[in-house]
């Protein structure tokens, strides 16, 4: 027995701080589990009373003459406490603390919280919440409805994890008028011990759970514990497909960074590396958590990206043509041996191909048989049903017909019965038999597109990885070297030094503290040379004049020098300079710029993106954690927009892509051998032709003061 | 009286076609109109039919005693025709036909279409249809539902527009739901006469209409008269607001042009155009057609972004908040005195500061004191309140003071309570009182930031149109000149030439055929050169070689014809090479691009983008029809994502901006001028510092074949 079943399916629970006042949690809570049909036992504990809504009442939990799986405590914190420490002594097994004033309000909260954590952990007793809205499982095996919401959901195969307990009493009234059933709902609070990933494995071992919808605010543990644990269950033949909601504004903190790579890392693009390298289909409205909820829990995926779409109306047929090419589907080319059945049951008028125009007058024959028909052409991959209520309209046949072909198919159906009253039944028929329906063709498109999405990350290919060796211990001499004397900026002499332990090319450079110096060392290296300021207080040396590129010979060697050291003087008087890097010009190739940064929760993010006005004004990057490895690096250099560009534009050739996806994977390594490395900006990296490797053109680093 | 008057306001309606068969157009029309309460008088034309319903029925109109305002005729288009003739004899104002069978199905039924609308059009009758469900007007003066739909909605002050019948039955039944009310909804079918356009000016003189609801599949009139009123009726002082989903694929005739700006010209881009320069919001789905609509009805505009929210729980305050920075809201910062008031009135535990939590046991009276306390605030331009139904929720009574409130304040208030069933009675008054309210946060601050969109569009600057002065007589004879040989492709001599007669600057240059001259003309002009393959087989020089830039002197122009010259012969073997182009190097520059094509149903449109990969990888162009001028081209150029590259990007000095936006009026003007232009691309433009003007550097320029 898994040790949360104690709290989704306990044989016996105390309710202690229940209450005979109406409108108390204390009461409700009791209230809604009682008439909610649990099939277990019950049992209020309130000293005060005799009996709550008739239940004979016990002064303690120690008192009560069973065993108790489940404490349901709703107290105050100081008496929250006192009552945890007597659910313990007692023997429960799970621990739910619905009442707030916890953590969320801190001081004596706070303390009281971890104090109760801590009595858990140690008696290996679950807790969720503080906190929270409760625990709901309306499996007619336990028919718990452990919650503040007097509504109790109808059973289904989705079930629901909610960071905000307000947020779940509007979801199941939505939920109940849509008649979407649930596995187990339940909201976590504070998430003082039971947490998302917690959850996440119990549902992913529950037979009863297909489907996982999360609303989330923030991620309590390791985004690599998280990520590795989320992105097996969601792979393989038994995967658990989950969905989530993210909010929270991106902190402020993170645009002060004084890397570029530091800017962009704001904890929603990492929240997105998280989900993205989990597996987990991120939403932008709780419309789109349940759309998308609904059509995985049809358990039916498109082995392909056509489709067919059935209307009995052109327009509604246009709307979900073009949400399907948005989202990422095609509309399917029918065979002729198709087009030639369809001409049997279609009326002239109708239009034979995609999408089937069945005509306004359609009664259920026709969608039944167009849908029988596409549904058997190899080239379908999956059906999109509209239904506009007109005159001849049979929603309820439709869905029946519907209903008998979607049994015998593999095929995902899924259908938009437009409208609300005048097709309430088909869509309840529907509904009953997990046929994915929606009240616009776009909604309904746009889950056929989720879906698609779930199969191509069930099916990605899976890379064998790259051998990398690095010199980790030169690295370490060379950061140690820094920190020793309290440098914590590294510039291109000790940053290349570094970048080349982990199998980066970088240019022949050296430093010139005066004009005679910066002329030898010019004509030693061969022109053309790029001369740079090198300074610890001139971080964007472009920005202050203090780069000249393509210096041709000893005069330009001369005038650049002074410049540079004119303009850099000018840009900021008070820098300490250290002189000017003289440097071998970068063969040609393509400007991407790779970074590291370190977010205080989820540590190191790798960024990677075309260099330049890119990654500036488009914000064309992407940012990935651990765990790190070839299929994360491919999937991360894909997916930016500017990617063509990199497979070769225009008659151009392919840049050398497995280059930089070693350079990605390199990268992290190095992130995890020496986290005091802060941030990181390699911009621009020239990736070559294929074959041809990259070449690092410009570097910093920026170390953590103390290391941790 | 407006013609359209006796189309939606009748006194007098006739149903041809008027059957007894219960389930037939003819009937379902006839019941619902007098089942809807219609305050004139009906009367039943059927020559088999002694009655119809109880009412009286004629043999023909022509029978009739009284004078006919509308004619509603229901009848196979022979039928129809001939019932039209005996409208026009017996002298009716309007007709509406129903029935299908007409242009959309060609052929005899397209013919009868043509004779129909003629007829109407001589005798001053305005026809809706064919092919359309009919017209609703639920203002209780009227009360009229000649349509399919049994439904008759509540009346209200948005009204729709519909190109699919099949939608509106869809439409009414959702908007039944949701208690949304309509001033006057039409179903415009084939638009054989009435379209959108006579539509939106009649729903602009209609008192009774605030918001204009549009579902198009494609405009009917040509792009700038349909611009300019739509421009005229969405702004100034008693706007009508106008919002629209437009579907249909994007054609596949654009994907095979030859220019850049043909390839990017599809027919979505056009009607982004077309949306952005009339002042139409334009909507991705049904649902936020609904949701702007809501918010637009309510009469209230923010006069700034800065909002407040009002929430009784964390989760979906952060929601909000995020979805009002993606719709380009701000968070309000609060005055001191605010909070202090606010301290008056909430508990300890609440957060004072935007978004404002009033805590789960919120009753009515915070969020009223709360509501008001944040309104008065002088840095706040807007309110969204967030109810989540917790035990103490008080729907009911927060609905009514929030109604009361928003009675003495002209700021808008939009509101989400979440949930269904429990907050229903308080949803349901605030839609009485036309207070906006959404299922989900989300889409509340979604349609706020909707709002604030439209009070831009309204508040935007007006600019003094530029003194340009072209020479159209001497781009004629060049013109002329390439017509009369048969030459419908201009390259770089020709094209600069006549960009030259629009103010545009263009670089010396002079065409070599041999390595001789080649290296004559160069030494003239002075180097570094670019040297380009001219040939009227080879259009995109630089994919086939044909292409070296910067050469510095006579060896590299002798290396560069030979490898031009081989490369260009390998790319296409059977081009008719005319010979090398020597052109001065052009002064640095931001490349952007100008083109023109020209679309079969929209005319000549103009495109502006950064160039190479940014037009091509990333697609950040922008197109824009007739009526040009300098507004349009300035928003034109600010509307790409790249603006900040313009306008000086790390330092850089500003782009000279207003040149391009010259430049773009003056494209448009010589596509006025000389309609027989098919295409343009100047591509790249080198657009130099403020002040500094630009340079075309490629020019390709394409002529239609015969004039028209």
């Amino acid at each position: 027995m898994d040790k949360l079943d104690a709290n989704f399916a306990p044989e016996t629970i105390a309710v202690i701080g229940a209450s005979t006042q109406k409108g108390k949690v204390g009461h409700d809570i009791f209230a809604n589990i009682l008439s909610g049909g649990y099939t277990g036992t019950l049992y209020p504990v309130n000293p005060k009373a005799k009996s709550v809504l008739s239940v004979k009442c016990y002064t303690s939990i120690a008192n009560i003459p069973d065993p108790i799986d489940l404490a349901m405590i709703i107290l105050p914190p100081k008496a929250a406490l006192q009552s945890v420490k007597e659910c313990i002594a007692k023997g429960v097994k799970g621990i739910v603390i619905v009442s707030a004033g916890f953590k969320e309000v801190g001081g004596e909260g706070a303390q009281i919280e971890i104090k109760i954590k801590s009595l858990c952990t140690k008696a290996k007793v679950r807790l969720v919440g503080p906190n929270c809205l409760g625990v709901i499982n309306p499996s007619p095996k336990v028919s718990l409805n452990a919650s503040f919401s007097s509504r109790m959901p109808t059973p289904g195969n989705v079930s629901f994890i909610s960071q905000s307990g307000a947020l779940c009493t509007a979801v199941l009234d939505y939920a109940a008028d849509k008649g979407f059933g649930f596995s187990k709902f339940i909201s976590i609070g504070n998430k003082a011990d039971v947490d998302e990933l917690d959850l996440l494995r119990y549902y992913h071992n529950d037979p009863d759970t297909d489907v996982v919808m999360i609303y989330m605010e923030e991620l309590s543990r390791s985004a690599q514990e998280f990520i590795s644990e989320v992105r097996d269950m969601t792979s393989g033949t038994n995967p658990t497909h989950v969905i989530a909601i993210k909010s929270g504004s991106s902190d402020a903190g993170a645009k002060a960074a004084a890397s570029h790579t530091g800017a962009l890392a704001g904890s929603d693009a990492l929240y997105d590396a998280i989900f993205n390298m989990a597996g987990i289909l991120r939403c932008a409205t709780v419309n789109q958590l349940f759309d998308y909820a609904q059509a995985f829990a049809a358990n039916k995926y498109p082995t392909g990206d056509k489709i067919a779409i059935i209307t009995n109306a052109g327009g509604p047929g246009i709307i979900a043509t073009d949400m399907s090419e948005q989202s990422g589907l095609k509309l399917a080319k029918f065979s002729e041996e198709t087009i030639k059945e369809l001409r049997k049951y279609l009326p002239a008028t109708a239009n034979f191909h995609n999408p089937v125009d069945v005509i306004g007058d359609a009664a259920k024959d026709r969608y039944e048989n167009t849908l029988a028909t596409v549904l058997s052409d190899r080239g379908v991959d999956a059906a999109l049903i509209i239904l506009t209520p007109q005159s001849m309209t049979d929603a309820i046949g439709t869905a029946e017909a519907i209903v008998s072909i979607a049994k015998n198919s593999i095929k995902p159906i899924v259908c938009s019965f437009m409208g609300v009253v005048d097709v309430s039944d088909g869509v309840k028929l529907l509904q009953q038999h997990k046929i994915p329906v929606y009240q616009f063709p776009e909604s309904a498109a746009r889950s056929l597109g989720a879906l698609r999405k779930g199969v191509k990350w069930l099916s990605r290919k899976i890379l064998p990885q790259f051998d990398l060796v690095y010199d980790v211990e030169k690295a370490n001499k060379i950061i140690d070297g820094c920190m020793k004397t309290g440098k914590t900026v590294l510039g291109e002499l000790d940053g290349s030094e570094l970048l080349q332990c982990y199998g980066f090319k970088t240019l022949p450079m050296a430093l010139a503290v005066n004009k005679k110096q910066a002329l030898q060392v010019a004509d030693q290296m061969g022109y053309p040379v790029v001369m740079k300021i090198v300074s610890p207080d001139i971080l964007h040396k472009t920005d202050a004049g203090g780069v000249v590129v393509g210096v041709k010979d000893g005069r330009g060697v001369e005038n650049a020098f002074e410049i540079i050291m004119e303009k850099s003087k000018a840009y900021n008087p008070d820098a300490q300079i250290e002189g000017i890097l003289i440097q071998k010009m970068a063969p040609k190739g393509k400007e991407v710029i790779l970074g590291l940064s370190k977010d205080p929760v989820f540590g190191h993010a790798v960024m990677f993106g075309l260099g330049g006005i890119f990654v500036e004004v488009y914000k064309d990057v992407v940012f990935r954690l651990s765990p790190m490895g070839r299929n994360v690096a491919r999937r991360m250099v894909k997916s930016i927009k500017g990617y063509p560009i990199l497979k070769g534009w225009r008659g151009e050739k392919p840049s050398d892509i497995e280059t930089i996806e070693k350079h990605i994977i390199s990268l992290k390594a190095m992130a995890d051998n020496h986290p005091m490395i802060k941030e990181l900006d390699i911009n621009p990296l020239f990736v070559h032709e294929e074959g041809q490797g990259a070449t690092v053109a410009d570097i910093i680093i920026r170390l953590e003061k103390k290391e941790i």
